[in-house]
């Protein structure tokens, strides 16, 4: 795999590489106006942000900063060990919403949360309010499970943000100062140890591309490399949790803790961008293909085990048990992104599209109050009721959560919604590229100094019409691309000026001298399909799922006659999936079974019951649980 | 369901209880002299015992008991929170092997033992090695998690046992001070706790029985009902993990910590049998039934999660992430067997084979030197070598490995096999029931008075002949009852005295006035036969199992020609299995599949590969991973 170098970019964008393929875009370059990511934006804004702070103000997360300016006994520190960067991602989060609006209204918040911070920040740079004061485990005393580095890196990754968008809060000072110290302490011939939790990473080599300074980027390539080698031990879930079983660059496949891993992943794609290490490059990508072929759910989900919150083996892919974790499709999108920038391969922006719908929009309530934390293919027993006024164990599935003990996914949710816009479109010298499909205003510039501008509207997902007209077109020409997933293989079709033809799955491209107001209109069939799992995922076996556009659709017991079980549905796959009144119906039937008294039995005696044909009905997944306590499921049993 | 009083008997044996449906039989009245059982008693008594006390001594368990009496720093204590009771354990499973054999070479170590705990022993009663002492958390701080309670359940276990096989070591005086205090402790009106591991329920009732002191049982009988209020708080896993969601009477169901759930049931079916406590027993039995129903593995193994080593929903049996702990079949035999003594019902003793044959054979090596914890019905992966001289990790399931940092199994599995002849045959006031097939010799009283005796020959479960001769006939008629498995329905034959029959599943009992010699022969068609699952069990959808006899086989990547993987495997159960060579054979295939970009299509599409017809071969699951690493699975997709 070869590195393309480009121009660099002063795009405001959490990612912002020094060459690939693509260069990105962010606010206000690019602005979602409406639709489905408009209106989650929108929540995000109005709702999450407050809710993450005034939980982390009430449980004293964001007082343990205070605190330890002031001194006060360790033994009244709040929260977990990494509960520091939960206000960092918050930060972050804030940092984009207030460049996505324009307007400077979070802009005190954002001051006191960075006031706080710094106040708590040591003088040789050390910063982390579970460590190091007397009363505490000392600096670094426990890099297995401590988080300080990765809490440095949400601190740096905030900081970047904030530098980026320009709010002055001081942030960014902190991070650097933070990272100043960090390089000082693991230089080589230092500290050699490495964090349990990867971040930092991708962190400072963000910072690197932010200030120009080369020794984030060497302080982040040795992260890389000393990870897999052991140093942290056996952890209890084994090397591969931490990723220290293998190095990086030999690794053939994400596996163990799904964040770690993702994390780490994203952090090894921009060493290797901005080094040129294009070997690593490939070892990753590799990586990526592995786990996208045999360890990813249907919903783009990853992790399939609830112990060590880990990927599994190959094509171990339980739909009851999925972890499949909201924070790792945080970090599967933030990885995909780093390969696409680097690549321009539109498998790429194809499983971000699909986490965007599927696990991503999946964890916030429609109110943005409350989230899931994991997001398995099928819930088997409603959900109890949810305590609003305490935090939740993160394992809850059943029903969203205000908060949670562990609560990295609220936040990362946050951040990821506030920067949205920056994962929609990029550049190159030929002219822009549209990845997601949005209601958007895109206006750039393009490499040799054109301005060029163009407005997307569209009803997707629920439509799969996408129009974009240009809104400012240079002289000459130059080139609109615009992804075309590979779910809708062979049914695609593009209007553009002068014609209309059938378009291939990945990028197609229209080059020509636009004018304003000429119009490409891409038209991708959203009526519902099914969809059947590889023979090897034994969990899935004998199921089919329904899919319509980029999203899966799920069974509710909601929408099924008399209170029946999603587990009595069995459905034909002989009969094509229809929309109707904003769902989709197919063929089916019910099922009652009678109680076994063991349920192993020989072949040729019937297990008994009844059946009854039966219209089912199926909805979005990312809407599930949204009507109250139901059981779910993705996978559907066929008919016999 | 009414509780049946029979006379109490003096058996030397784990469980005794006052009345019941049957009375229990032990050593020396049941004798198992060879075959299958006797051969793992034979490598218990020779290999695994010793075993376990060598890891034990250097681990430094057995010293943190002489540590506490030399008042060192509670620093230097080694293990777990729980690791006294492994101690107990093993204590208890030399007591039953001394009452096996009959000889005294145990007796100095027994004794040694016994000296080192009786030392630790605080004046007041209270024993643990973990607790109470300057440095350490105080007595009873954290009943949730502390285990005190729980090890003085195995503590008194080990003292009942002692008395019962009269060793003269003194732990059953240590036992008894130590019940005593943790009476006046946890007495009503006193400290109103419970532990959060139960297991004490059972061993109070059993020392109410061993010395006719009610007050032990009043305080099993207060625990039980304490139980399912919420005392012990939410404990990251919820309130079922702990059995503390739901009282032991009104629970419908086994759910939670399977070990602690059986540990409870059996301990609240000894309250109930005792106490005349007819409901509670009704409850408890309830409970099996639905988790036999819809919460066990074909191999009787229970517990499906890895997360809170935990019973999961309903059909939820995932057969590569099964947990089926080791220690769990243990306890499940043990829940059985209380409830055949009080019922009479066949169907426990069914489940006891069952589990015995898979999971409790499945977990010593065939040397009685390693052991497997887990017990999945899947193995995805060759396991990784295991190391020869440090406890491992205890989900490690691909291997058996020689001792666990929690390593409660091997001491489990030894005191079960040390006092497995308990669990062959009862009497009841006709007669003799025989409940396991082994080569055994019987000779026991009558409740008349009249001394009986059998001796069984068969060579189960290779073969399914089981013959039993009568060596002991005093005058007038008695009886003779044999279980016939639920697996050999409408296949099995008993030749008496005087003719053959067909018989149905369930005891069929021969009444007749004896001779000496006389002989029943029952012969049950172990020959291979299919198994499908139930539908409600997602897992497995698709699949067929082989059993034969009692016994549950699986292929293994050993088997399979090129090495292929077992997922390769597919089966034709249109086809019979046949006996070949001590193995079983099957008609199937092994396919290969190329490598998906995403493991996910539209219906219809061929997902390609080859395939190619195959004999099959198959052994039983309890001898899994004894030829070294290799892929294994239960479960075999059907060919289409």
């Amino acid at each position: 795999m070869s590195i393309v170098v480009t121009p660099a970019t002063d795009a405001i964008a959490p990612v912002v590489p020094r060459s690939g393929r693509l260069r990105p875009l962010g606010p206000p370059a690019v602005r979602i106006t409406g639709g489905f990511w408009g209106q989650r934006q929108q929540i995000n804004a109005s709702a999450t942000l407050e809710h993450c702070l005034s939980w982390m103000e009430r449980l004293g997360w964001v007082g343990n900063f205070r605190a330890v300016a002031d001194r006060l006994p360790p033994e009244h520190r709040a929260g977990r060990e990494f509960a520091d960067s939960e206000i960092y991602k918050l930060a972050e989060a804030m940092a984009w919403e207030s460049a996505r609006t324009g307007d400077s209204s979070l802009a005190p918040t954002i001051r006191k949360l960075a006031a706080d911070v710094a106040a708590a920040q040591q003088p040789d740079g050390y910063l982390n309010t579970a460590f190091g004061r007397p009363g505490q485990a000392a600096r670094y005393s426990d890099l297995a499970w401590g988080h300080e580095l990765y809490c440095y890196g949400h601190l740096i990754q905030a900081g970047v943000a904030a530098a980026r968008v320009g709010d002055g809060s001081g942030l960014t000072e902190v991070a650097v100062r933070a990272a100043d110290h960090v390089r000082r302490t693991f230089a080589a011939g230092a500290n050699d140890g490495i964090c349990g939790h990867p971040g930092i990473e991708m962190a400072l080599v963000e910072l690197a591309r932010l200030t120009g300074e080369q020794g984030y980027l060497d302080q982040a390539a040795l992260f890389v490399e000393r990870r897999g080698l052991g140093r942290l031990g056996d952890a209890g879930f084994g090397r591969a949790y931490h990723q220290d079983d293998v190095p990086v660059r030999a690794a053939t496949v994400l596996r163990g803790h799904a964040v770690r891993a993702l994390y780490l992943a994203a952090g090894a794609v921009d060493v290797a961008v901005e080094t040129g290490d294009a070997a690593l490059l490939t070892a990753v990508a590799a990586q990526w293909e592995a786990a996208v072929a045999r360890r990813t759910y249907l919903t783009g989900g990853m992790g399939s085990h609830h112990t060590g919150e880990s990927f599994g083996a190959d094509f171990a892919l339980p739909p009851d048990r999925a972890y499949s974790e909201t924070c790792a499709g945080v970090a599967a999108v933030m990885l995909s992104w780093r390969l696409l920038l680097a690549t321009g391969d539109a498998r790429y922006a194809d499983l971000i599209e699909r986490t965007l719908f599927n696990v991503v929009a999946t964890s916030p309530s429609a109110d943005g109050r409350s989230f899931f934390y994991a997001n398995p293919l099928h819930e088997r027993s409603r959900a109890e009721p949810i305590p609003p006024d305490v935090p939740s164990p993160h394992a809850v599935s059943g029903a969203r959560a205000p908060w949670f003990t562990v609560s990295c996914c609220p936040t990362n949710v946050a951040r990821m919604l506030a920067s949205l816009s920056a994962y929609v479109a990029t550049v190159d010298d030929q002219g822009l590229q549209i990845h997601q499909f949005a209601d958007a205003e895109i206006r750039t510039t393009l490499a040799d100094g054109r301005a060029v501008g163009v407005r997307m509207r569209t009803d997707y997902p629920a439509d799969g019409v996408v129009s974009v007209e240009v809104t400012h077109a240079p002289p000459g020409t130059w080139t609109i691309s615009l992804r075309v997933p590979s779910w809708a293989r062979g049914r695609a079709v593009l209007r553009e000026p002068g014609g209309t033809r059938p378009v291939l799955t990945g990028p197609v491209a229209v080059t020509r001298a636009f004018a304003h107001g000429d119009r490409l209109r891409l038209e991708l069939p959203v009526t519902p399909r099914w969809t059947v799992p590889d023979p090897r995922i034994d969990a899935v076996r004998g199921t089919v799922a329904v899919e319509r556009g980029p999203l899966v659709l799920c069974v509710e017991s909601t929408d099924l006659p008399d209170d029946a079980d999603v587990d009595a549905v069995r459905v034909d796959p002989s009969v094509a999936p229809v929309d109707r009144d904003g769902a989709v119906v197919v063929a089916g039937e019910l099922v009652r079974l009678p109680s076994p008294s063991w349920p192993y039995r020989a072949p040729g005696i019937s297990p008994g019951g009844t059946r009854r044909a039966a219209e089912i009905t199926l909805r979005p997944y990312h809407s599930r649980a949204g009507r109250g306590p139901a059981t779910m499921r993705v996978w559907l049993p066929e008919v016999h």
